[in-house]
């Protein structure tokens, strides 16, 4: 059963015990909590279009999971629907008039939850895509706050081919008959179906389609794959929120947190967390070769290379089985080194 | 100086003196023609948004071309803006009343046209992306009108990966505000813009932007190369056109001209023409391994990897000039063996 969804909102607002995004004009974060909070924390926020029930589900989920021994922490990605998002901000911060978001938002937002909770130190913070790259941003603005780094398939600074690529949905979506330049109010969902058709392909790999692995999923053809797997989910997501976590997953950047801004290498240099590495081997998205690349900067880092071709996906809750099973042995290890 | 573009019809039509696309009901194929006429023969077709004047101009273009002892025959794509499209057809045939096209439509046309000019048969046929798809059928269909086939960047069969990635640029133009589900009257530059700004990434590779090589082009960002590269050429075509090319493309397949329907390496070994093929290493629609893949199933074939970080471009006239340096190399070796 699914844990109970609470709202933290810092400062002079609610804290812990805030009411939803609608009923708070600062940045409300959606939370879930599992397990003992007297144990090790471990904190796992969304990726983009990820939900807070399904994150991660295959590190929680699985038969004796990982982390049973652990005090779990999920949250809500501000713009994935779950916290404060063009879609479920008061009247006055809705679509157009919700704020730009950033990584660094998240991270002063999770901190604090995290304080608020009681939590001196994590023990480990683990991130999926957008998610690892919120924990880059935890283990530079925070160098203390988490002991272990888990990224999975991100990667510290949105690359100039992730951006380029990413400016690809937007264009689909803010040509798209029903955007109306972010001023619809009937669900965009000729651009959102746009929106989700072209990322699709991103996703995975050549040679995912080149094995017909859309079969593993149940699906007789690559129609009925984008239609049922994309369509349905990333197609009916409102367009302002798509759009939101979209524009803080462009600026991902830490460097602008390190020694000297701009400088990746002495930003990664000056991470005290140890950090686990895990790309995927077909990534489109975050390649291998950038997390070896990050790899010579850390002090204590290690990459483990998910073997997979299901490109982007294999970091992640829509990953196979087998990758999955993967991830955890090399996250158990990890945790308990 | 470019040559002069003259118009073919077979059949019943007006042949080698056709009118421009406008004048003819049936296909009518744009072509153009370099060097003696009793030099052995080369065809060069154009490619997915290629022109003539400037298809494989590398290969004729340059000092001392490796095709100036041939006569080469340059013809336009039918959907291809020069043949017969659906923008430039007679008012009856004109957008969604244009008929769909396919690699054997254009196959028949070329053909017959070569046949007109007098050519019993090709010393080779030369082609990039789309071209060199043609070339795989012209193999195919006309197992012994080419003796030579040089593919470029390209593959025997549109993969599915390829096909998958191709419903974006579609599903993008498709929603687009202007395309009004075929019978725009004005330019649907919103969704040609939109299309091509999907397209523009898979046409590189991640590499490419890692190394920053916009700059190579004059780019001073990633932003002003999408600008001046892609809205300014691709997001400037007939929309009609964009589709046309495209479903002829999604339905590359020889398999269907081989001795058993559906059977791919039965159809390549069916080829007599001597093949080169010269995939990218980093080319995202026809991966290398599918060249290699095709290799064991040819008569007579061999395989010479661009080693570039252009992607696809690298096999074609938007390539460096490094890599067409190679091809022009290979290509002349190939000529002559």
């Amino acid at each position: 059963m699914a844990p109970l969804t609470k709202y933290f909102t810092p400062g002079d607002s609610p804290g812990l015990n805030a009411g939803p995004p609608s009923e708070n004009e600062s940045l409300t974060l959606a939370y879930q909590t599992y397990g003992a909070p007297d144990n090790p924390a471990v904190l796992i926020p969304t990726c983009f279009s990820g939900k807070m029930n399904s994150t991660l589900s295959f590190l929680y989920g699985s038969e004796g999971s990982i982390l049973k021994d652990y005090f779990v922490v999920v949250c809500g990605l501000l713009g994935g629907s779950e916290s404060s998002s063009p879609s479920n901000a008061p009247d006055t911060l809705r679509g157009n008039n919700f704020p730009k978001i950033s990584y660094e938002d998240n991270i002063h937002l999770q901190y604090a939850l995290c304080r608020a909770l009681g939590i001196d130190q994590l023990a480990a913070y683990i991130g999926f895509s957008m998610a690892g790259q919120q924990g880059y941003y935890m283990a530079t603005m925070y160098p203390d706050f988490t002991k272990r780094l888990v990224v999975l398939a991100s990667a510290a600074r949105t690359s100039w081919h992730n951006k380029a690529f990413l400016e690809g949905p937007k264009a689909a979506l803010e040509s798209s008959i029903d955007w109306q330049d972010g001023r619809y109010t009937e669900p965009a969902s000729s651009g959102t179906r746009a929106f989700a058709r072209v990322y699709s392909t991103w996703a995975l790999s050549s040679a995912w389609f080149r094995q017909e692995q859309w079969k593993r999923l149940g699906c007789a053809s690559v129609e009925e794959y984008l239609t049922k797997f994309w369509d349905k989910a990333m197609g009916s997501w409102d367009a302002h929120d798509l759009m939101c976590m979209m524009q803080c997953w462009r600026l991902g950047d830490i460097s602008d947190h390190g020694p000297v801004k701009g400088d990746l290498a002495a930003a990664l240099a000056s991470i005290k967390a140890k950090v686990l590495l895990m790309p995927s081997r077909t990534d489109l998205y975050f390649p291998t070769e950038d997390s070896f690349e990050e790899l010579k900067h850390l002090k204590s880092g290690e990459v483990k290379v998910i073997e997979s071709v299901w490109g982007h996906l294999a970091g992640g809750e829509w990953g196979p089985r087998e990758d999955q099973e993967f991830i955890e042995k090399e996250v158990k290890r990890f945790l308990s080194g």
